[in-house]
């Protein structure tokens, strides 16, 4: 993984640098932003990091990232955002993808426009675009760019691209756990990421509303050929006290079953509506299933609305489960 | 990380080896006994594996972890045992921690015996001790003796070493989770042993019962002053159709709630008795707590026994976890 030379000389030549997360962010493009902003900073250049979003508060302990303003803010601060002439986005390859079209800093012009993303994608936006699939996480670029950047790789950086690798891999759990993102992941801690800590930080500060709803989810359990399905009221929300962002890989969690291939988790989002998480493996593709609900996503994590009473939606689902797994187990 | 050159030597020199792990044998003296007798076959020397205990399920997938035999097995066998006249203990470091010694194996004796552990101890057992206490697990030490005795690392070997580093740092989440350990995992991962298979057979193997028991388990939790209690009594365990073996780790899942900072698993054993599991985070001592009622451990992990009624008895521990939390906050 080399940054493409251009991108290395405009970082080195430039200042001023308006640096965006994607909206509804995640520990990788927070945890990104926040390392090249420290970056830049270690080379005496000026940075405004922004996201559409409040940062979740998982992600609050990572280091600059309390920085993090909303577009709101930062225009409400009287900053003048033409004094960050370099635009760059984060873990993500369109303006579409951070909200900042339809915000105070529309119509904005930049002297540079950069992409650093590891998200597929058909967009041309940006001056310069270092986009990478194959990366794990964009974490990972960053890590890679602060290198050859020449920049002192410093424990705050370091904690932040930890969290963004932990984040993208399920904690080193996935697929894309690479004998390459282990050797960055050992340098960070080398660096002085905490593991520990920042497992701690990232997956074990649940509030007790959350843990309950996550006990309400899994009784509704309904297991039947290698399918689990798990739904969630508006009611179950209200009673705990808790939000749809709480139930975070909550659909996840029956696949430590051996023998669930898919698992479903249908939330309440109106009157006889429900939106579908789907999550597969062994190759079950479940964005058949989604698009068939006008939905979409990737072979094995999807998603969609059905428009059905609870025990209707379910069936339905069940079916079109079953004809993706007899069509996977047919090839 | 250095073996000892007496050790080198004598694995060079010798010939038969007599690998034991230790009973309720786990993912770390399992994967790297096995990965050991494969080291050596490669200097094409003989090994035998051995432990008291048949092997886990989740862990029948690591290669060559299918030779072990059980003591009986081995003797029914007619092999000549004094045919392996190198004894080797495997992230243990006494007989007693294998039980060979109340087995077909008792007065047996060795031309040498090596002990290769992590374990704290202060045993003498051994005319080779290599005991390193700092060690993230055994398996971070058999990759280093692979390395000095200079053999190939095959993708059986690093995917058995794999499984033994994931399964004592908790997939990289506990404090012992270091650079030098992620660099190993990069290096198994390098030499071919996948990640997210590895995970998934040893962690995504439940069986539909053990999934139940965790729900009832779950639901029997009471949350009060950062103490979590759970319990579970036989008769769960019967409805389910499971082992207590299958409760392995569900004393720690209420730790993701942030608040928590002791929880306590206690299962029945017997009438008014119970079991009682430990864990605790921000340096709370569960050992004293343990130590009271004539059990041990770790400050952060022990275990000891209970007897009395539920709720009597969790009404005593939930008094005495209170004093040490008190403990804690006053140092």
């Amino acid at each position: 993984m080399v940054p493409p030379a251009a991108l290395v000389d405009l970082l080195r030549r430039e200042d001023g640098y308006l640096i965006i997360s994607h909206f509804n962010p995640d520990g990788d493009t927070l945890g990104s932003a926040a390392a090249l902003a420290l970056a830049l900073e270690g080379m005496g250049k000026r940075t405004l990091l922004l996201c559409r979003d409040t940062v979740p508060e998982q992600y609050a302990f990572l280091p600059a990232v309390g920085r993090f303003h909303t577009f709101e803010a930062a225009a409400a601060s009287g900053t003048d955002l033409r004094e960050y002439a370099n635009l760059v986005l984060v873990d993500c390859n369109a303006p579409e993808r951070t909200g900042m079209e339809k915000s105070p800093l529309a119509g904005l012009t930049f002297r540079n426009s950069v992409v650093i993303d590891h998200h597929e994608t058909e967009n041309v936006f940006g001056d310069i675009r270092w986009v990478l699939p194959g990366a794990a996480a964009t974490g990972m670029m960053i890590h890679c760019l602060v290198r050859e950047l020449g920049v002192d790789l410093t424990k705050d950086m370091a904690t932040d691209l930890y969290a963004a690798l932990v984040v993208d891999t399920g904690n080193f759990r996935y697929e894309n756990t690479t004998a390459e993102v282990l050797e960055a992941a050992s340098a960070l801690a080398e660096a002085g990421a905490e593991p520990h800590v920042i497992h701690r930080e990232i997956n074990e500060t649940w509030s007790e509303g959350r843990f309950k709803l996550f006990l309400k989810v899994l009784n509704t359990l309904y297991l039947k050929d290698n399918i689990a399905i798990t739904s969630v009221t508006r009611k179950m929300l209200e009673d705990t006290g808790t939000t749809p962002d709480d139930m975070e890989s909550f659909v996840s969690t029956p696949k430590v079953i051996q023998s669930v291939k898919v698992a479903a988790l249908l939330r309440e989002t109106g009157e006889r509506e429900y939106k579908v998480s789907l999550r597969s493996r062994d190759g079950i593709n479940v964005a058949r299933i989604a698009e068939a609900y006008g939905g979409g996503g990737h072979r094995n994590a999807a998603g969609c609305t059905v428009r059905a009473g609870l025990e209707t939606a379910k069936a339905e689902l069940i079916e079109k489960i079953k004809e993706q797994i007899t069509l996977s187990e047919l090839q």
